[in-house]
């Protein structure tokens, strides 16, 4: 776990190593499957599917998925556009579960254009049949069959044809009361710890964050009921949500992600199977869904 | 995710269901297990195998697991009580990864009693035949089995013979530099993420985080190179680490941990499997090992 002092031994070692006898000698290593990979293979966050979420930290990005949830995306960016995010806080944050945030409960904010109830869309009829789909070699406690669709981790059961969106680390889900259509988009987490796969069918899934977590998890936890904050002062206010499709061009944000149908997310995924990386004496030979989703970085150059 | 709206109602139902009717028609909730479930089902922390590590938020409780790493355990104890760990600090937190403590770089601390290397622990020998294990019943991505050994995740092999804890989350693990015998248990760390089970077999694991979690957790992430902090001053300082044995029995934590061996772990494990609360409207019927560790409570009364 102490890589940082081996940095440069690394570095030296790399450099005296022939680039050919190392090709011959071992799989690559994740990182220089990233380095080798083309620019074709990652894409930038749509701009219409895309919220920038403003808090006092800094900004977290968040790609939404119309794929595995429309109705709720359509709604949601009709939340944004009539700003009813803006000025709403973060309420709860539950160790080793989620974060999540919207409207206090006591200060509730009418809608003006968006729905606040929705029929559920837990999962995609049809979607083993419609959504693209790269299946991950390893078995999984959950599901038949799991992998990646665009930049989404997701499963699917051919027997029913339905595909859906999973709970991993940083997914964004929709918030709901009891009933399954209660939730509307207003309402939203995200995953801050193990994944809890249970919630998988369970609550409509609609995104994923992919800048800016840190903003989400580095808060204190609500010693409330459920992870909720006891006191309105502790919750950590939204500024705003805006569409990366509202703002112009040049001021979004420069990142982009690897897409999960890409040749070059299949070799990284396989190289994080099987570790080549010096540390990992023994490379696992496996991998989990939520362990495997399309790295994201700052656009080179 | 909105359950706090709807426990009064919840509550309401539940005391008007006849306690006949309802065993009839549904599974209890895990809530319902760990409610019914006899004391002598949970023990305290061993004493002897329990660190109170004090940061400026409050205190974090570790208990070490000599059955899976005896020489490691034993050398932490005397970091302990030589004081070792008083005043060394969080260095790193690597968000959906790992914080990791121990003393910062630039300023090394020798060590009196206790050992700076030893001889990785990565696996026990001869573990499947040696130490206790309730197995899970679902597939793993990693491992041919996985379960329950006394109260920590573990995994094991019956052709090789071995047995290893598994990197869920909170479990604790030892820091190395490349070379596997390079740890001591002087620099240790804990998972905060989705569980990275790619470690496993390949870092000595030495116990789990019970109690205090999110003293670890809520702290900002690093910004440097694999999350460590670029600035002294952005570590967290580490005031002292006591073994709950050098401790007045009546001044200790008062918690306890359900036995993995333990009848009331296996309801508990498959009420979880089968969630009937009304929230779960389709029970995964599976779980997952880093889903299933069991649950650590105050004492209650």
């Amino acid at each position: 776990m102490h890589l940082a002092r081996c940095l440069p031994l690394l570095a030296l070692a790399l450099a005296l190593a022939a680039p050919a006898q190392a090709a011959e000698t071992r799989h690559p290593t994740p990182k220089e499957v990233l380095d080798a990979s083309p620019l074709a293979d990652w894409r930038e966050p749509v701009p219409e599917n895309t919220f920038y979420i403003e808090l006092p930290t800094g900004r977290v990005v968040v790609e939404l998925a119309p794929g595995f949830a429309p109705a709720h995306v359509e709604n949601m960016r009709k939340l944004a556009r009539e700003h009813w995010y803006d000025g709403t806080a973060v309420v709860r944050v539950q160790d080793n579960y989620v974060t999540q945030w919207g409207m206090p409960e006591e200060t509730p904010r009418p809608m003006k254009t968006a729905k606040d109830k929705l029929a559920p869309e837990f999962t995609v009829p049809g979607g083993v049949a419609s959504l693209p789909f790269t299946p991950l070699p390893d078995p999984d406690a959950f599901a038949p069959e799991v992998g990646i669709s665009d930049i989404f981790p997701a499963a699917r059961d051919r027997q029913t044809g339905e595909a859906w969106m999973t709970h991993c680390y940083g997914i964004v889900g929709v918030g709901r009361d009891m009933a399954v259509d209660s939730g509307s988009g207003a309402e939203l987490y995200t995953v801050i710890g193990h994944s809890p796969r249970a919630l998988d069918r369970v609550i409509t899934v609609v995104g994923r964050v992919l800048w800016g977590m840190e903003h989400l998890t580095a808060l204190p936890r609500g010693t409330g009921n459920l992870g909720f904050y006891e006191k309105p002062e502790q919750r950590t206010p939204i500024k705003s949500v805006t569409l990366a499709a509202d703002v112009p061009a040049a001021a979004r944000e420069k990142i982009h992600v690897l897409s999960g149908q890409s040749a070059s997310y299949g070799q990284w995924l396989e190289a994080r199977r099987q570790r080549q990386d010096d540390f990992f004496i023994r490379p696992a030979g496996h991998i989990d869904l939520c362990n495997a989703l399309p790295p994201v970085r700052r656009i080179p150059g």
